[in-house]
């Protein structure tokens, strides 16, 4: 049992998230953003890598009174829990994450972090350990699944996606393909970590479809089986 | 004076142009095969990187007989020009971009370029020295624009592509969204080099549109002023 997986990312035309500084950069408009708030608002968590957290520093709240309103009509906290994967605890005590907006954090470390900096943490949010080294991602998400998430929401980085994706843990993608080029060998993409080499290693996916946003467009996929 | 500059690749969902290996891999189908093979006939000139020749050998010919005859009965060559980017000349005598097909070859080097390697490539194709220590891309097709190459279409890979976009070199832009996952931090994209860093630095784009093609989606962006 795991929850269901949606990641959703925008990226420049060439397909970066973000620059090679991994600076935050806008790639949509407000009209992806209202999409994106509404997909979080339907999900009991949204999940971040520790990359993010130290980048970008969001507080992965939802925005939209409407959606905070009907959360709560449905009986549902105002936000979803905010995850960080984070296997050596580095996200920094005063992270948005951890203040802003009320309600429930997981940052799930691994046995590898430092005693301290997890304590530190522990007054902050929730933590659970899984794997020795490094979050272990398939065993992380059974135990989000204990804890009653059954829709999580991944918004990136790169290695956090690659990490699912090779775990086979995604089942939906929305990617939104901004007009803009940003370049780089070093920028960030959807899918980072060592890559597969062989083709019948490379996850399949099927298109939902897309749709035309601003001065972007949308690519809905659905993980292969 | 410049040909006027049609980028045409095809990335995996997560934006490889193929694996951290630089394995060539199969991406398309044979519908948007021949969507490029009818972009191809329509252009005075097919251009890559030597990156690409090392990598996929390709001989950047027309595949389609009736194409063929078509360019012939408009009086034109039945291939279109074939140029390989290639500063230090180090495209291999055997490549098949030198032998396959008839019509003309143009290979553009450096100054920096071994005068050997330089003079054996004279023997096989036209050979074209353009700036110092790197092929200087504005020069070369101010002199491309000169043999009368009016319309040139540019197959990858990502750095000669990053070359030309940081140049302002680029018209049109399709980009094939694949179906499959890649990964890998050190795969290629459609534009490496170093890249931008500031905002006001990114080229923007225009949509003409997206379509549709088997598992896949093309998307079809002109290059911003």
């Amino acid at each position: 049992m795991r929850p269901y997986v949606i990641v959703n990312v925008a990226v420049s035309a060439d397909g970066k998230l973000s620059t090679r500084e991994r600076r935050q950069v806008k790639i949509s408009g407000s009209q992806d953003f209202e999409r994106v708030d509404t997909l979080k608002a339907g999900c009991d968590a949204i999940m971040v890598g520790i990359g993010t957290v130290l980048a970008d520093d969001p507080s992965l709240t939802i925005k939209s009174p409407d959606h905070i309103a009907e959360r709560t009509r449905q009986g549902k906290p105002e936000h979803p829990v905010r995850i960080v994967v984070d296997s050596h605890a580095r996200t920094p005590p005063d992270a948005k994450i951890l203040h802003k907006g009320s309600g429930k954090r997981i940052v799930a470390v691994s046995e590898a972090a430092p005693t301290e900096r997890m304590q530190n943490l522990k007054s902050l949010s929730d933590v659970i350990v899984a794997g020795k080294k490094q979050v272990d991602l398939t065993y992380f998400l059974h135990k989000l699944a204990e804890e009653g998430i059954t829709r999580l929401m991944v918004e990136g980085g790169g290695t956090l996606i690659w990490g699912l994706i090779s775990e086979g843990l995604v089942d939906e993608l929305f990617m939104f393909v901004g007009n803009i080029i940003i370049g780089g060998y070093n920028a960030p993409t959807l899918a980072e970590g060592p890559g597969f080499i062989k083709e019948s290693d490379f996850p399949t996916l099927k298109l939902i479809g897309t749709s035309i946003i601003e001065e972007g467009v949308l690519i809905h996929w659905k993980m292969g089986d």
